[in-house]
């Protein structure tokens, strides 16, 4: 793990760092910001994993979201990945295609050919990133961990930490795919990294598991009224039915006027921030 | 003047507009926020240009340095124009340098041809822009109106303002070159775009400025120690022995550890809109 990067910001350190990964079969890149409470050496802060959507790299949200404020003021550690493998092995849609490959690793293992090979990010994440940071970060505590995340990566927010509530205790989305199994974007990341049997599916669909979990974890999802893959992508109301439908307690806001912009999730991340610090308190 | 982006931003409102620009000949982009008081449709608010440093367009302030937040929350409008003429016909340096040329007009009039037909930022930001918010945007107070930047645009801010304090009544700089007559970046510029009589020079150079000017504006600028430009470019000390030679009370504060990215900007920008909001109150 080798440090790329440091600027000054809001008294804390943003960090940037590259590190082979066993994983994914390649070099990865991920930022993590030090709020200025991570000075003390005994600090033992609650960490947030966000990850993000499609296209987007590591450093999207570290340059546009404005959490690091929010994570100096709440004294909260923020860790952001890249959303795909990189690299020249590793293979891309044959088109090239925004929603699919490079940029669109939508947080699951695959397991067909040519992708099983390195797109592997649900493992990257809640394995050997999860016990890198742990093992490299000290002011890390491990028994207060949070995730959130945007778009794709609000589903893979949701989808990690109902699959994982002993690693994730709070979770956050902004704008979630939360029903890939039944959207145009899910259909094509599915079929494409796992193959058409849709039983390999649902592990990787918010509304499924949320009819599954057993633990409930604390839940916050905000999604803008003014979004334009709402209707066809991103379908909020399937999440609110589920939930009701178990009676899993989740605070799903519909923000009126608001698109699917990082000016929407600056909007509110200082909310989301405060939610998950409390959660973890 | 035609609008070609909207977004919703912390209750208010993200605009791009473009239109023609006759001192510039060409057609420009900006952005204007509008913060949640201007749909009070009988508002007049205190109003600020943002000018932008090298390599920038009218995006990366907007984009990065979170100022809608602090501008909603003081009832700020921000326009933040591009840092150059555009377009096919708009010359550029011959080797496209990174700080002549495209991306880099220094917010100047150029007198030396090939560049006096367009690189004329000066007039545009002072009268053409200036006349053109004040017309189109009803709720700007034409009597509270403020200019602050970065880097080469924190050279034209104190440029600009101390050139003509009857428009301008506070300015604000991050990191800004106060001296371009005596360093590279500024002696490349002004003999590029003003030719070799150092005479010309001296109405863009803040260090002149302030030796000269008879009204003292409100003054705040920011510079972070461990910025990598403060020595050879910067050279906050001759602002500074400026300012105490003429008995200019300017607030010019060093940050430490900060350094000349929009992360050190994003960490004082709320102080910056406050000062302004203050002194325009």
């Amino acid at each position: 793990m080798e440090q790329i990067g440091s600027n000054q910001s809001f008294g804390g350190q943003q960090l940037r760092f590259k590190h082979t990964s066993n994983t994914l079969n390649c070099e990865m890149v991920f930022s993590v910001y030090l709020p200025p409470q991570a000075s003390d050496s005994n600090a033992k802060l609650p960490t947030l994993f966000w990850l993000s959507g499609l296209t987007c790299t590591d450093e999207n949200f570290v340059q546009k979201a404005g959490a690091q404020q929010y994570a100096a003021k709440e004294g909260v550690i923020i860790i952001a990945p890249d959303t795909s493998p990189r690299g020249e092995d590793v293979p891309d849609d044959a088109e090239k295609a925004y929603d699919f490959g490079l940029g669109a690793g939508f947080y699951v293992n695959a397991t067909q050919p040519p992708w099983n090979t390195h797109y592997r990010m649900h493992d990257y994440i809640v394995e050997e990133l999860y016990q890198l940071v742990l093992a490299h970060i000290e002011s890390v505590d491990a028994e207060r961990i949070g995730i959130f995340g945007h778009s794709m990566g609000g589903h893979g927010a949701l989808t990690l930490a109902f699959q994982h509530t002993d690693r994730f205790k709070s979770v956050s989305a902004f704008s979630p795919i939360v029903s890939p199994m039944t959207c145009p974007w899910g259909k094509k990341a599915l079929s494409g990294y796992l193959g058409n049997d849709t039983k390999t599916w649902r592990t990787y669909d918010a509304c499924e598991l949320t009819r599954e979990v057993k633990v409930h974890l604390p839940v916050l999802v905000d999604q803008g009224t003014a979004d334009d893959f709402l209707a066809e992508q991103l379908k909020t109301d399937l999440l609110i039915a589920a939930s009701q439908e178990v009676a899993y307690p989740m605070t799903i806001r519909m923000q009126e006027g608001y698109d699917h912009s990082y000016f929407f999730i600056a909007s509110f991340i200082g909310e989301h921030i405060a939610f998950h610090k409390q959660a973890l308190t």
